[in-house]
Parts: C-alpha cells; structure tokens; sequence
C-alpha cells in the first residue's frame, strides 16, 4: 500500500487509538511524522502530567495501536481514509524528533521536548470512495 | 461539558475506536448524529460484507467505545478537539437514522438501509489550545 503510506505521511493530524488494561479504547488527535515504516509522534508539553499521560501508560500495558488519517468532504465520492496499525513503544528521553520538526514550522521554536511514541507499523490499511 | 457536547456535534465526521476480542485498537472515520445523549452511525452501504464489519463485532465483544471529533489547523493556538467515550450496542434493523438523515443531505436520496451502531455516551471530555 504504497499509496496509502505517502497519503497518510503527507497529512498534518492523524488520531492515535490506545487501549487501556481495562480493554477500553482512547483517543488523541495526534501531529505526527513518517520515519521509514515508523511513526513518530511527540507528546505535549505539558509539565509534570507529561510522563503520566494515559495514552503513555496505555501503550505500556497494550503496545498494539491504531492510527487514522481521513479526509472528509461533502462529495462522498471523495472520501478516503488511511489506518496503519502498529505496535508502540514510549522514548521517554532523547527520542528522534528531527522530521517532526522538519514537518512542522511550528516546532521551530519550541522543539518537541518530551516523551516520544514510536510506531513500527505493521499494516497500512487504505479506502477511498471512488475506489481511486 | 455542555460546550465540548455542542462542538461535537456540529462537527461532520468523527472518528470511531472499538476494540478487537484480542485486545487490539480498530479506528474508522464516520458519519454520526447525536439523539439526546446517543451518538448514532451508520453502517456503509456495503452488500454482504456490512453484517460482519470489524466494529460490529468488536462491539459485540467489547461495547466500550470511543468518538473523537477534532479541529486542526497550522495556527496551534487554535486546536481544539472533543472525545465521546461510551457504550455501544449495535441494532441491525431498523434503527433510528432520522438525525441523520436530516443532518447529512447526502442521505436524502438514500437514507442509511443497514446495521446502526448507538453509542450512550457516559463522558464528555473537551480539550481548547487557548483553554477556550
């Protein structure tokens, strides 16, 4: 699904579905950047509740996640969606957020600090209305 | 969290997390209506195989779910997102898809023929950039 990849790696927001040790699902809009066949995504700055974050203890409990880019329009003939499913593993120090800043303009001036999420995805699932 | 219930709603798509009898995230994007606290969606309109999709049978295993409606846009100031977790159960005819047919014109022409999922949403949880 070469084309499902590159879809999915040009998009800005992607959402990220962990599950909890109770079985429950969670949801985050998540930035993101493609690192070969990994996803990296890093964590909000948001000190001290940072490295307790629930989609952090999540992935820790149940690594296997679910990622989403779709687009919506009014012409549902244009609707597509992009799913890469992976297994995630938390860098609390030091992880590599380099296309994550050359993705976004926005971590110029405050790069991504935090925890990072890496997801080696291990099926990329893509669908399109117009089977395009 | 009236305001977070509010945004939600308006929004077109949201994106639906269900988990597998294995423990394992599934995402899709989907179409919903709210009906007092319910979340209504759907299914595609897909000949046989819409009886036996992924999340119904997820749901069947595991009727905790999560809704995730998000705004993105390049000015990070203004990022706002809403999640709807939940308890789904799936009816297979007959569901009430009045919502969203008034809401979605797209469906004038051909209302919504299969399974409906409804979700009973037990919390609100909204997120502002601004804290707006």
């Amino acid at each position: 699904m070469a084309e499902a990849r590159s879809l999915f790696a040009a998009e800005r927001v992607a959402r990220l579905a962990t599950v909890g040790a109770d079985g429950t699902p969670h949801l985050v809009p998540v930035t993101f950047a493609l690192r070969g066949d990994t996803v990296v995504i890093a964590v909000d700055h948001k000190p001290k509740r940072t490295t307790d974050l629930k989609r952090l203890r999540n992935i820790e409990a149940q690594p296997r996640v679910s990622l989403l880019a779709d687009h919506y329009t009014e012409d549902w003939a244009r609707l597509w969606w992009v799913r890469a499913d992976g297994t995630a593993r938390v860098v609390r120090e030091g992880g590599p957020v380099g296309e994550l800043v050359a993705k976004y303009p926005q971590y110029a001036d405050r790069p991504p600090a935090g925890p990072v999420i890496l997801v080696a995805i291990t099926s990329w699932r893509g669908w399109a209305a117009s089977g395009g």
